[in-house]
């Protein structure tokens, strides 16, 4: 994975993977795309013919022949669906770098560990990967080459720094589309997506439903509710797989939530409800106006893996990856 | 209160007080306003200076000028200056109809009660108001005479309709301005209050604190974090306050959510958590697809505290009053 344009497969062709079909093409990459559902694979022929001549894709009947002559197989369908991706790459025997796209990453990972080999041997390397780009639309129609310009993308490092070398090549593919990568262990990324993804759904259901039964709050509503409430419009069957399929983190995240609030809980009954809530509130505050992270220092860091671990967890992101592959170039937040 | 144009008096003019001003200004009420902050009277005199002729307003340098000829006094102070300004208008011996525009209408009824009197006398007839339009900004520079354009403003009415003749007044005066007005008890007000607008405050602050120690997350955070913790950037004191100034309801509805999410906690740890946690998030997104109401059918309905009361607990508003006051345009949601 170390030429300058790449062989690509993208696998599922929603908003995501549509995008990422658009943007590797735009980017000089050879891209191979398939979809499941012959529809979105006849709009996806069309709307190659019509792109750019330096900038096309092709759209494969099967995902054998996407994957052909692909360095890269990004599993870009919704995670019900990797497991029997992965299923068909391993009967395949593809020896590539597999990366995903789903926002959960611990399962996802065992999923590949457990999947992605035959005869009791690893076949390709597997990197956990999530844009944090999504939208309210979806599908190939909604696709748009400029979807990752400035989304933070995780993908995921072990402690031991095992594929380290791959990574760093998907690295410098990811930031190559505009995306500022984050690097982050699959349990350090459920932990944060639990908090600041996950609980926010279930916490909007939650208060929306404290107008279920009193049109005269829902009339009264305004700004604060709109906003608190907005994903509650997500639907159920999508909030509960992200949420169910987080379930650990989402439930240590939901606890710490549940034990702050009944602090608040308590200060309403006490003697000084003012007094006493406008500590309590003072955190979220201060968290909420230094939200969301401006770049700050940057610097050229060497491709270690402890190196990158420790960037993302204190808040950092990757702009570029040296010619190279030695360097990267690290953003710390202001 | 039965003229077409009324002399009005506004005591406070931040961005309600201020916009309230301008707006019956421009309705052709004679308007005088008054401010503690000679600052903040002086801009609000200079402003009148360039105000059409014909919609132009006076600053007094007090209470006792502004409300001197006045048939309507409108307390737009902070919640924790209501009291001297009602103790100032016994004081005066104050006999025409008070509102306030605060976002508790409990604790100011009960204010209203025990000072709105001289030698155990009740003076003056207040009916508690407020509008739903509160902004990002603040102060008389913000002021625009449309803020009220659409918005609900409840007006408060007790059970047993006493002062109705002067509520359906002020509800002419009111929707004259454009806004919707949603007829309520004091208790109800709060109790929606809470839902709609303090819980979801308590609720932004607690997701917001999450992100404190967590430059990782911090970082993937996106639109669902952002939206449901917008609130939680509102200064400390001010949300305190108006939480602390309901606490009652605000821990009545803070219950319903902590049981609500209790729930959702469970399913987390259950057999089947996406299973589990589809119906869980149903009744929220139900509601939440069903929000903001649209208006539905109108019909003229006799202005009796009955009919008013049961109006804003099917989530009605009242668009129009009749110019015999006898009867309103009563709008309920589709």
């Amino acid at each position: 994975m170390r030429d300058a344009t790449l062989n690509v497969a993208v696998i599922g062709l929603g908003l995501i993977g549509g995008s990422l079909l658009r943007a590797l093409a735009v980017h000089g990459h050879r891209v191979s795309g398939y979809d499941a559902d012959p529809a979105t694979r006849a709009t996806a022929r069309t709307a190659a013919a019509q792109a750019p001549a330096n900038a096309r894709w092709h759209v494969t009947g099967s995902i054998s022949d996407a994957v052909r002559d692909a360095q890269l197989a990004v599993v870009a369908v919704p995670l019900p669906a990797v497991g029997a991706v992965f299923d068909e790459l391993a009967s395949l025997g593809y020896v590539g770098v597999v990366t995903d796209v789903t926002s959960v990453k611990g399962p996802v990972r065992d999923l590949a560990a457990d999947r992605l080999r035959t005869g009791g041997q690893a076949l390709a390397t597997f990197i956990g990967g999530h844009p944090m780009a999504g939208r309210e639309t979806s599908g190939f129609t909604a696709a748009d080459p400029r979807l990752f310009n400035g989304c933070a993308w995780v993908l995921c490092l072990s402690e031991d720094g095992a594929g380290l070398r791959d990574w760093v090549d998907l690295a410098a593919l990811v930031t190559g589309l505009g995306a500022r990568v984050v690097p982050a262990t699959a349990d350090e990324h459920d932990a944060a997506t639990a908090a600041i993804s996950h609980v926010p759904h279930l916490v909007a259901a939650a208060v929306a439903a404290l107008i279920s039964n009193d049109p005269l709050a829902g009339t009264l509503g305004a700004g604060s509710f709109r906003d608190g409430t907005r994903v509650a419009a997500s639907r159920p069957e999508l909030t509960a797989a992200m949420c169910g399929g987080n379930a650990p983190a989402v439930g240590r995240a939901l606890d710490a939530v549940l034990a702050d609030l009944a602090a608040a809980r308590a200060a309403l009954d006490g003697a000084d409800p003012i007094g006493a809530l406008t500590p309590w509130l003072t955190p979220g505050h201060t968290a909420r106006l230094s939200w969301p992270p401006e770049p700050g220092e940057s610097a050229d860091l060497p491709a270690r893996a402890d190196v990158l671990l420790r960037l993302g967890r204190v808040g950092g992101w990757i702009e570029s990856v040296s010619a190279d592959r030695k360097t990267i170039r690290a953003v710390r937040p202001a």
